[in-house]
């Protein structure tokens, strides 16, 4: 079978799995189905309600993954029979047959590109098309994306806690939250910041840095009495004879131990074995492996050279204290704390309604925080002279865009009163990625989207970059959309 | 491709990528086969340190993911040459072309049957055969069961708050850790003790039973002026003329608002529109939907009968008041808290060799909690007369099994001195499922596995089930371990 072969052309296959829904919306698309309404032009927006870990910043991703889905969107003859079984049974079967010629040939993307600074409310995606299609859509882009804006928001965190010069290594796919929880973790993490990953899988798929060395079964399987098959070593010049490395370990271990004022026994035997045999492997890419790590400092400027690595439990605190001036650690390693993001484990993005068949439409609720902003919309980041960002601003789709240089009248959220700005620049959110199933532009790579995370962070000013108790970042609505929300909700309770 | 028609297969397939793993795994394999000690025999254990969530017990699970995974590790053409291309450029291409050969045919595993209950220390699953092959399956096996295991006790604690009556349904894979996360929480929820999940594909990949009704976007879709195209539905009985619902439904509104003393432009028309919209789909399941649940009571005996459903954001509090008595809610579904474990999102299982060519291995530690249990070894559940566990105890393997109404001392864990105890019963605990390569017995269906973890948690000893500062369970040493250990600690030090 090709996909055997072809790991990429099978995780294609896996990822794209139109049944990793909730049943609902299996339901609600026959219900729509049934009203006669499974064509009307709908359309919907993706978006979190707070940032995540305390910050005033999110970073959007999960982009790629969405188109990959979107694009290879298809109910199998096997899918459809699953949902007929698990429907009444008399469901009419008309509806079936349309279900099995469904596909996102009719879908339209227009979204944040992947890396970008996010914030509340304003849409990481904004997804059109059949009101039937694009309802079925709704867990599967909502699990997509909330993830791994949530992993690349903890990466830059942490970024921004190490500085850029540590090089940090994700290492938690053992603590990931399932195998497709550890190759998302590390593909994001990646693209927030993080210099790779241990995730194998990760570097075949997704062309992630990987990075590893051993662990300590390596060191407890040796007892130093194995000898090893070949302890000969070529000079790393490749000029002169090879030397006999397990014999040399030992004639330099008395220099050694007297040097250090220790007794020659005290270093354990398998553990030197272990390292011998290591280094027999990787001649030119030597590591050894402690398991506590507390130096003692000799008089020896070879020791200087040295890279050290740690990993174990390392969260947010610790790593601040690993990154202070004067730390010998340049190499971290991460497991736990960035896979699974304890802090706050699910970012909570929501998918919802904003219009039909052109007319805006907007969840009327009792809870003001989960009322949504009605119709087809346009955003914009305002930025000052310096290019630091100083508040996005939504708008309706038929809006003049916002101009550099022109003063502007919003409604921060939140706020009691209008704003009155004059943006230094302008730059428009939401691009078009997928037009009517057809992507529209080449996404950007890994690397170029990691790339751009960190240039958007280098602008965002330190009041809403601080990770603790920062300053809000404001998102302001246009004079035309908030009187919309006026008008709709007073329609809403007459 | 015959993969695209058969989800199961693309399941199969996509589950079974050896490459989910760590690069050091890859590069211990070449540590040991530079060392010729490829095909030396080896044996690990996979357990947790401690309970999660603050309880004193686990559910084990994920073994039927990890004998899936075994039976179909193989590396593809396309993983060696990606290792290839990650090792160093001078590794001699032997090594390549044996991992090329590499499968799980001499692979070994004994384990706690899925469902059962586990206590820190003692194995989940024990893994044996040669060095490198055992080595590399370290990283897929304890992503497989930590979260696995995770998810199940955290399910088994719902269900201990919620009380075997309320229906409890998982509906979080939105809020999931990437798509495989919600597949697995959807799956280990249910064997922990759930009814049911929204997830679809949970429902066809591994028969968990799936449920589902309408979300606010069906509603917020309708205005109340769209017109059915076949209004008309059949009497449940089948018998008699159809009825136009949507003209019956205005016809009643008058008189169930003066019932009510509520102005008949009171109930929103799209909510109306949008309930009879769903009526008309699912005749015989009808499912209204509130957002705001804020019931008056009124004197309507047929209001008795409804089943009323909540989900928002409940964790183990809000359960704790839904499940008390007289709460008229009957089923609860559970997103978030269910499926990302926000109180400790990791199980943190470890993965540790024991012995080779027979011989046992331990880690020696400067920390305590570290050290790990030497030796090839068997584990045994002793119960009281009332068939509650009284503690397990581990010994190695050649010991002869504890007897019932036999007089036994043990060395518990954290405790000073020895035990002496009198089981009623001796259950071993651990279970060979898979000899080299083959499987010797047929897993049991989730189902079982679930109705197997009811009956194990029923078992056991409220002081041990309570889930806020519970009594530890003991897990113990035989006399034979325990000075196994002391004679490897002291060995370790000379």
């Amino acid at each position: 079978m090709a996909a055997e072969q072809d790991p990429e052309a099978l995780e294609a296959l896996a990822a794209a799995r139109p049944l990793l829904t909730d049943l609902y919306q299996a339901t609600m698309a026959l219900g729509y189905w049934r009203a006669g309404r499974a064509r009307e032009q709908a359309e919907f927006e993706l978006f979190f309600r707070g940032c995540p870990f305390g910050g005033a910043f999110a970073l959007a991703a999960g982009l790629r993954d969405c188109v990959r889905f979107l694009r290879a969107f298809r109910l199998r003859d096997a899918d459809v029979q699953f949902l007929a079984s698990v429907l009444p049974p008399d469901t009419d079967p008309a509806f079936f047959e349309y279900l099995r010629a469904v596909d996102c040939s009719d879908v339209t993307v227009r979204a944040l590109p992947e890396g970008s600074l996010a914030f509340p409310g304003v849409p990481l995606l904004q997804v059109g098309g059949p009101l039937l299609v694009v309802q079925l859509l709704e867990t599967p882009l909502l699990c997509l994306v909330s993830y791994a804006s949530l992993i690349a928001t903890n990466a830059a965190r942490l970024r921004l806690i190490a500085g850029p010069k540590k090089r940090l290594l994700e290492m938690g796919l053992r603590r990931a939250q399932g195998p497709d929880g550890g190759l998302t973790a590390s593909t994001y993490s990646y693209l927030g910041g993080f210099d790779g990953s241990s995730n194998v899988l990760a570097g075949q798929l997704r062309g992630v840095p990987v990075a590893g060395t051993l662990a300590h079964s390596f060191i407890t399987s040796f007892l130093g009495t194995e000898v090893p098959p070949d302890p000969m070593l070529a000079p790393a010049a490749g000029q002169g004879p090879r030397v006999d490395l397990a014999a040399r370990v030992e004639a330099w271990l008395d220099r050694v131990c007297a040097h250090l004022g220790r007794g020659v026994q005290e270093p354990h035997r398998g553990e030197r074995a272990a390292f011998v045999a290591y280094a027999l492997a990787f001649p030119r890419a030597f590591q050894g492996l402690l398991d506590t790590y507390s130096v003692q400092r000799f008089q020896m400027p070879w020791l200087e050279s040295i890279s050290i690595a740690v990993s174990n439990n390392i969260g947010e605190e610790e790593l601040a204290r690993l990154a202070q001036e004067g730390s010998e650690v340049n190499v971290i390693g991460i497991g736990t704390s960035v896979v699974t993001c304890p802090r706050q484990p699910s970012l909570g993005c929501v998918y919802k309604l904003v219009s039909v068949g052109g007319q805006p439409r907007m969840k009327l609720t009792e809870d003001p925080e989960k009322q949504t902003l009605p119709g087809s919309k346009a955003a914009f980041r305002l930025l000052r002279a310096d290019g630091s960002p100083l508040l996005d601003v939504l708008q309706l789709a038929e809006e003049q865009p916002p101009q550099a240089g022109r003063e502007l009248r919003v409604w921060p959220r939140g706020a009691q009163e209008a704003w009155t700005v004059k943006p230094a620049r302008v730059e428009p959110l939401l691009r078009l990625w997928v037009q009517r199933g057809q992507l529209c532009e080449p996404l950007p790579s890994l690397a170029e989207s990691r790339a751009f995370a960190q240039l958007s962070l280098s602008h965002l000013s330190p009041d809403h970059k601080r990770l603790e108790q920062p300053a809000p970042y404001p998102v302001a609505l246009s004079d035309k959309l908030r009187a919309l929300v006026a008008s709709l909700l007073a329609g809403g309770s007459s």
